[in-house]
């Protein structure tokens, strides 16, 4: 008998197949018994008839735990109102694993609190929410992936090992590497990235990144995967139109593929289609100046807050670019405004209804003296640069990039409270486990 | 004018169009000289006669610095024996960055030490080899994605922060977390994958990995990308399929859209087309045997060194696939074979012509006692491993995936010595830096 995965279901009605999975819920009168079965790709509703069935099996699944691992086979029948629009006739089954009544699955269908749900997270995936998280994720993955391949962008990993701090050195986890070596965990592929972009014109690293923050909100990972695209001969102007490029290709490619996922969500999908280009763009002044009208404590110079981004985008239809960032407090390598030396090329998109900050980028400094300059007033140690330094002195470009985070985009996408469950294995401060 | 990158040239031909790039190489006469100017996509041919130039920029172009940046415009014209099939004729070019001649740019055509290439890595990617390596690193990648993308596997990315070792403890990189706790980087995301494909059915991992060996061979980096599917419902059999059709798939795909690339490698592609299934397939014990016949010293229980992989498949045409290890040296969640208890149902894989193993896997444990014995035989706390039993408890059932490493697998293809030039910025037990 053929097996197949519930996701082509449909493509098998009449046809007697087998499905291997697990019991995800079950319905029974005395006669007659409704196993739902789940096998990864989806969940089928499944018809078992006393009359129809071994006595044995019958009682069998009749009386199944949740969870317990099976093969059943039967013949696929239309029906509309199934889930999946097919429902299982059962003619046999094969009980794997029983999972036992003294000892039950741990998450029923009754509330959990999160921290007995996190605790158990190598079970809670299976249940459908968080099912639904992860596939959407893993679009977003494959979205950003081919949106790049497909524009001409190489994919260079860069190292996640690193001897120096990226973006200051109190955010950094240490290693013990050989002989009482010390490492850092990378923060961020840009630097390399900058190396990799003067060999191969456009490049992207898309790997795990590491901040060692003591923060303890929901947009914070200690572990968060970024994508992070590096364009040669490029400009502040060049890194806002491929972003807002790329955030629409990849909202149209979830609402393309991901439509059950995201109904499984309650998402409302309305705003999601209303993702299109142009985005909002303003500057960080402007911004300032509504945040202070809207009744923020912020003043120009200093950095959102969380709650900032929120009061910013809460009435956003679509995401807003806010560039042009006092000096102050970003990164040594940003390039000036040549109008205005008291900002600096950057950028943030922000995704709307409050989500906030997806993508940070900008334009690097192309200038030896400059960047010379820069690294000495942030008293960073000119040794552990040479490497970058040589960029700016062997044919040196204007160059730009952003790097934009999966976890927060996936947040975004399935209207996600917490950013921890948009990831399989959330890493927080308190939390390395399981 | 438009610019355009050389890639497309070939469809410019008659244009005029501009170029943003590097010098890469010049040839010069009096009165006529030939930049090669490079921009991360290919490498064009330009030609500048004095006769037809302002002469200050001429001299300018005449008298330019290995890998000064430029921006380069003129009327393309196609050209059989120029690579890329079209030459520039210059009308125009505008220098960034000049590199001055009192320090050049310090990797020159002569031969360089490879120490010497490592602490300038950072530059040594533009050379013309290590840029094709790259790309045809990129096309494995892809290949690999796309393989298990339109098969059912759903990417799902496994934490690189654990609280417990997977193979053993002495080859782990620890990491201090908050407050005195300690964590270790991810030898591999199969445990988690475990979890996982409970929940999916078919998943993969794909992220780097590491593994604190103090081995200085030609195979071995501490940091390294690794490709990790995982099957519920599924045997050391299909672990053999899957494998062999993805290898294939792949190799196909480098052959595809990587030839220019492999040219640039001398690469005797010859070896590559004769990739396909069956691979070869034999069993640890027939290994031994011809290891034996052939001066090796192994004896049967031990595990294969690098030379016995080299002579396994240095006359092979095409990837061996060996299975059945003793299991004394696999790790403690290997299925044993029910006809034999003192074999696994693992499975290496071990790519032709000398290259050795690219791909580990087999099956898991599935029943819950014979889980935990193992795992008190080999000594390891329970405790730490409660959550992976917890899957034995829920609807266990039969499951198997493998590993497969980017670098190995790039080498192999690219007909590398060693696999450090088969990522970017490699990470050796002497090497951390640039």
């Amino acid at each position: 008998m053929q097996r197949i995965r519930i996701s082509d279901a449909r493509h098998h009605a009449g046809e007697s197949v087998e499905v291997a999975g697990w019991l995800y819920n079950l319905r029974r009168s005395g006669k007659i018994c409704f196993p739902l079965v789940r096998d990864g790709s989806g969940i089928m509703q499944c018809v078992a008839v006393k009359a129809s069935l071994d006595e044995t099996l019958f009682e069998s699944l009749r009386s199944l735990t949740q969870e317990s691992s099976l093969v059943i086979r039967g013949k696929l029948r239309a029906e509309e109102r199934a889930p999946g629009g097919v429902e299982m006739d059962v003619e046999s089954a094969e009980i794997l694993q029983r999972v036992p009544e003294t000892d039950p699955y741990p998450i029923t269908p009754k509330d959990h609190g999160i921290d007995f749900l996190m605790d158990h997270r190598h079970l809670w995936l299976r249940s459908k929410r968080q099912h639904a998280i992860l596939r959407v994720r893993h679009e977003v993955i494959k979205a950003i992936r081919d949106f790049f391949d497909s524009n001409g962008f190489l994919n260079v990993d860069t190292p996640i090992f690193t001897p120096a701090a990226c973006e200051g050195t109190t955010t950094l986890f240490e290693v013990d590497y050989f002989e009482d070596e010390k490492v850092y965990l990378t923060q961020s592929g840009q630097l390399y990235n900058e190396a990799n972009v003067m060999a191969h014109g456009k490049v992207y690293c898309f790997g795990p990144t590491f901040r060692a923050e003591k923060s303890k909100t929901r947009r914070h990972l200690t572990e968060f995967w970024m994508v992070e695209p590096e364009m040669a001969y490029a400009t502040l102007e060049d890194v806002k139109q491929v972003a807002e490029q790329m955030v629409v290709f990849i909202v149209g490619r979830v609402l393309e593929n991901r439509r059950e996922e995201l109904k499984v969500l309650e998402r409302d999908v309305s705003k999601l289609e209303s993702i299109r280009a142009p985005f909002h763009r303003m500057s960080y002044d402007d911004a300032v100046k509504i945040l202070q009208s809207r009744g923020s404590e912020i003043q120009w110079g200093g950095d959102f807050g969380g709650t900032d981004e929120t009061i910013l985008t809460q009435e956003m239809d679509r995401p807003v670019m806010v560039d042009r960032f006092p000096a102050t407090f970003k990164a040594f390598y940003f390039q000036p405004d040549e109008a205005r030396h008291d900002v600096v090329l950057g950028v943030d998109v922000l995704a709307p209804e409050g989500y906030g900050e997806i993508i940070g980028g900008g334009q690097r400094i192309h200038d030896l003296d400059l960047l010379l300059r820069r690294i000495d007033e942030h008293h960073l140690p000119r040794e552990a640069f040479n490497w970058y330094i040589d960029l700016r002195k062997f044919g040196s470009v204007p160059h730009a990039g952003f790097g934009m985070g999966v976890e927060r985009f996936t947040a975004w996408m399935c209207g996600l409270e917490h950013i921890r469950e948009a990831i399989a294995f959330p890493r927080m401060l308190y939390r390395t486990r399981p």
